[in-house]
């Protein structure tokens, strides 16, 4: 079924903090215009469902598209949810013929939690695309920088050589992972809500239900789901681990942007008319930001999932706000990695440079191994302890104990990377897999 | 400093959801024109603070009153935040000369925190207001019925009598308490923010934030605050703190005006066309609702606290959105409140006969220790639960054993209230006592 | 892989609040015991799968089952974790050369995480089963009272007839998707952690990842996943779910026990010794608080995901406590909900008295229906409104407009059900089904 | 009133990750010999409060002073709370005489809640010495670091000159306003709880409360507050302050101290054996993951605010768990930083080195101020752009505009502090005149 525009009612309009914090295409998706579009959708549907005649459906449907709106807010306050004043508003519009197959045998929340449902696939739909767009940038990386050597850090603590590479597959299978629940979520969980007011189908065919999914290419529940908010806690915590993936992308750029470190930069890095030096990761800073609305959000939903009987008094008007804005915030999260990652500047020589500074210390483990069948195990740790305690590089402090290629060897990081060069390859390999 | 009225660029529309879940007054004062109005508000006074010649403040103070900021959505995108924008478009409608007068000195975030800063202080006014409406309406109830029986609930249960009066003493108190601690921040936590790009002041003198303080009738903080939330954690523990008395209160009118139960309603409850028989209690379902934004929110402020160095990567910008949903899913539980309590049906007749409902058996406890000088304690004990399980009414089951006005004594709960009287003349005479 | 005792140093004692706050089996599942068995159980597969000679492997397996541990606690403080004084302590246990073959090429954390997912796996096991329980109660509910006429509530007043049934299976259909989500999480989503320092697995062949995997049963996971914690974001959704379905139950549980509602109650309800009329639904109330713990602490796992660089400075650490505490609770929820469901009473006697308290209003929409085409619509409407207004029955108010037989037909509630029943039988055909 | 022993049955065993999460005197004071022995004071001092005789009350004393309290975990589960098995075991353990005084008049949540407050009072006592401690230390930082200069970073990435002792102040001045926040909490919010079952002190005097409060040195609240959880909630946010504060000083260390920065060390950093150059700072890091758990447990603690009539049906049970867990962990936090904070080594050298590190980039706003009047504002600013972007040192760049003295002032970092040295003096003595 296709999405019309939003009604006039609810025009989209980009608010004060939306440039930083509602990025990208997920904004108007879950605006005001696109939940009323949603709810007028899921009204066209069910008249279709519920077998009223062509020219009715056709008459709805058209009263659907000049659809106003504009008493919606007002009404929704007096009557506790904004469906009751779009059905009076509806039925007003079309012939009193039409109007007897407008909204029949439904109640509010049928049209709202269905409305929910179509928003969120709307959202995961652009959700997935930056998420699609995000990972391949990683794969490119990763592949790019598969021998790329890197310090890797503990404790934000210099331990021991890596590769750049590994560093962004990494960040390619948590994005995946992610993709791949968000995915299950949107196909297999976003379903129509229809039960009538006691969730009896009272006025209603069973089949309805049925027909009512197939219009609107969601799943058919079990059960009217009014009270069992489970379907709503997936989502949540499929967005949560979503948001998560990303602030860990998003906190591994800021802190290799860094003066001190160096060693990426982001493509259009924000800059300061009167500190010409700074290099902000704008964009990486701005996925942080909207990431950490996620699980504030998400425990509201799932705090609120104690429904009440056939009905819950304010737990589910509770949901509308935090789910669209968990909604807005992970998508734009998303949308922000896939403006950062794609433009991503590598300093593969500060890499380098950085892994030196400490003089081969990231090898002293190496060299002590060199060293022991030499000195013996004891002597060798101790000798390599007071190298690294006083500061002088180790191809000076040992420079007595190998040959000069021998000690170079084993102070090259790039010869100590263990299997990073096959991990990262498993890993884009099964990103490219797993592509349609 | 009089606010003026909020831009062009930001107009106050109401949301789909918002008539129900951003109530009353405080919708607009947290809006994105309030916002922006307070931003431009805060660099007049910075102007005037820092010494800015007389005709150049009016120029700047005249710029702003025909601010358009038009172009800060867009331009918030790459700068980060909305005062960039702000600051070179309103640089671009003054002269020269009073350009070098804008923003001197300041960061963004001096702007953007001292603007929070008034939002909430206009926010927490109007919240104040109503939370002082919502707690005389429950001293008028407290005092109305003050000696009303009603029989005390726990874990759901009827459990001995108690007076509707002190559980609408108990409601004052709660939001008494809450309005004290919101009170308390809004007067000694709200400060200006001044502190220059390194929080070092390099460009102004220092008692410039006196005059900024005092421009504003905001405190003067001990140093700038950049990375310092511990007053937004504060603030959003009271904000906290103060939705969940309203929960409090919300959820208790809720299951008082069960259908089973109907000892309140509310003055001018939801209807239904197609079940008229149903009073739905829609002021107290829409406080639960906005009240049950609030722990998600605040726990999102507070763990945004880390803010690194002297200006946080993401984590300042994470507060905008949490703050003002905060702000306003708070003043909206409280509006609602202050709406539903006012106008509530106390039904006194239907109090009585919920505790007459169970035989007696609130009173068990009493004919038990009146019998047992009698019969002996045991036998007593005894005799009262074999008499309550069996569900006759004890006025039937001890007939026998005492006189029959003293039976009915026995057995009137208004005459078994412990201080329910003394314990809410006190809390009355507390918040009486409090009011200015 | 057998799991062992647990070591002596932390032996199983219940704490204070346990009685009601860690029922069941999974308080031990998740006690440190566990844990410390679980990190041995890892050193041990991790000899074998890195191709420890078999008598070493037997010796370290020996060393781990009379593991004493009691150094563990004070060491794990300077250390920052448990493994480094763990790893010190075994091979102290052994002979030197089973002590290099201990931890040989592991990093701390890849025994830590592999031993959180041996403890998930063991958790998730027993609430699985007793989620099973409980859905396998409420599907015997609901086919028992599949025509057990009953008032639907919404907003907590009473709106139509349903069926206790449909109420049922309401609950079963919620349980068994929240179970159907625990479980693919425990097939899928746990997998064993193994890269050593760096990440890079610099230490050992890289088959030896699917070698421990297979030993421990766990997954192989296509990279190390030290800093990707979209695993434990996963396990935490997927709880968090469980938990609100659990609440779902459980406050309908409370509400039916209500004194004036008195539909369900508990088969051991919690007594007074001086309250005997009280019938506290203990077990519902107690399962209540287990789940009210989850949402804040899906949270806290959500908002720790940013994991810097290759080991976190933090965010790991404070993954234990809420990991720990969030399978306890909603497995102890889980564990109170399988208690009280199989055990409940149903009173079909007061909910047929509670349908019909209101005077047949829960009917006046099929009233109106039936009276229109002899009055017209209009005048029907307003007839019945007037009638339920009045509070009087409305098998009085209309007895002048029908036949005996069919005013007592219209209200009827039982025949007024809508789909309640095949809707019924379709939930629990499906819970059948899903049964091994 | 003296604070006992805690009883045998819950010895203080420390848990496998207590090392690292819950640190210093505050683990013990939270545990759960803690609150059974709080329990206990409170029977006593009840007793004393209502009037029994001396001898009764030295009898009861004397029954707790030996009292086993090993049935009562068991107990708990069966009744809801441990208090019910309590009083069981006490008054069995008394003469007949003495057990008809031991919990007079009081509900079990009477009880527990006063214990609550009283093991608050201990632990926020034990708060408040280490956050004095850590005060006290970011003071002596302040001060010996009053002139140091170093790089002020925002978004991480070098800004401006600033001065470490400022930085320190500022720590200082977040974690004096946090425990401002907690000594006023303590002083003011924490008072007993006595209202029987009904909240209407059915059997005792009114004026039993203010005796009772008086015995223990708590406040005597207006009103029993069973069901206005206001003060759990105060006190939840200002732990939540306190752990944000502390986060933020935690996270400064972490970053201030990485290989590349290595401005800050702890005095006794994390090693590894196989890692010698790694310098952990295992306190900062400690701090962090307790520090970290504080958001979610605030909100939990929030969310069920909404206490049912005169006793909630679960809400009440929810406490327990994050209330305890809040204290340990933000205690724990601040005890880490009480360690951190005073043994902290500061390298002034590095810190130069750095600010250094960007060829005078930190000082381009100033080269462009005086340049301007030399050859306009534009062409200065262009060209220090322009120096900037090419990598070269400003002093070379700009050598052939300025004298050499003039042009190495105006790259001094050292001369370009703004205020910090006053603002830290002003910080500095703020705390110390706070002192008592």
């Amino acid at each position: 079924m296709a999405r019309r525009d939003p009604p006039e009612a609810f025009p989209d309009h980009p608010g004060l903090f939306d440039g930083v914090l509602a990025a990208g295409p997920v904004r108007a998706a879950v605006g005001d215009g696109s939940w009323l579009r949603a709810m007028l959708d899921a009204e066209v549907a069910l008249a279709r469902a519920s077998g009223a005649p062509p020219a009715v459906v056709e008459e709805i449907d058209s009263g659907c598209r000049t659809f106003a709106g504009s008493a919606l807010s007002a009404g929704a306050a007096g009557a506790g949810n904004p469906v009751i004043p779009l059905v009076r508003e509806l039925r007003a519009a079309v012939s009193p013929a039409a109007a007897r197959y407008v909204h029949r045998g439904a109640t509010s929340q049928d049209i709202l939690d269905t409305a929910a449902m179509l928003v969120a696939r709307e959202a995961l739909g652009l959700i997935l695309i930056d998420l699609s767009a995000a990972a391949d940038a990683a794969a490119d990386l990763a592949e790019a920088h598969r021998d790329t050597p890197l310090a890797a850090r503990t404790l934000l603590q210099q331990a021991l050589p890596t590769t750049f590479g590994l560093v962004a597959a990494g960040w390619l299978t948590a994005l995946d992972e992610a993709a791949g629940r968000l995915a299950e979520v949107r196909d297999d969980r976003l379903a129509v809500q229809l039960g009538g007011a006691a969730g009896t189908l009272s006025a209603l065919d069973l089949s309805t239900v049925e027909r009512f999914a197939a219009e609107l290419g969601l799943a058919e529940p079990v059960l009217p789901w009014h009270t069992d908010r489970t379907r709503i806690a997936d989502l949540a915590g499929a967005l949560g681990t979503a948001a998560g993936a990303v602030a860990k992308v998003a906190r591994d750029v800021v802190l290799y942007a860094q003066t001190e470190v160096g060693e990426l930069a982001e493509g259009k890095p924000g800059g300061s008319s009167t500190l010409p030096h700074k290099q902000n990761p704008v964009a990486a800073i701005s996925a942080a930001a909207c990431a950490a609305q996620a699980p504030g959000l998400v425990a509201t939903l799932l705090a609120t999932m104690a429904h009440e009987h056939q009905r819950a008094a304010g737990a589910w008007h509770a949901e509308w706000q935090p789910l669209t804005a968990l909604l807005r915030s992970t998508g734009s999260a998303v949308h922000w990695l896939a403006t950062c990652l794609p433009a991503l500047r590598v300093d593969a020589r500060r890499m380098r440079a950085n892994l030196d500074a400490t003089g081969g210390a990231l090898l002293a483990e190496r060299i002590s191994g060199a060293l022991a069948p030499k000195v013996g195990a004891t002597e060798a740790h101790d000798l390599v302890r007071a190298a690294v305690a006083s500061g002088r590089p180790l191809s000076e402090a040992f420079a007595a104990h190998f040959q000069p290629a021998e000690l170079a060897d084993l102070l090259d990081p790039a010869s100590y990377l263990g299997h990073a060069g096959e991990l990262t390859d498993r890993a884009v390999r099964r990103h490219r897999e797993r592509k349609p």
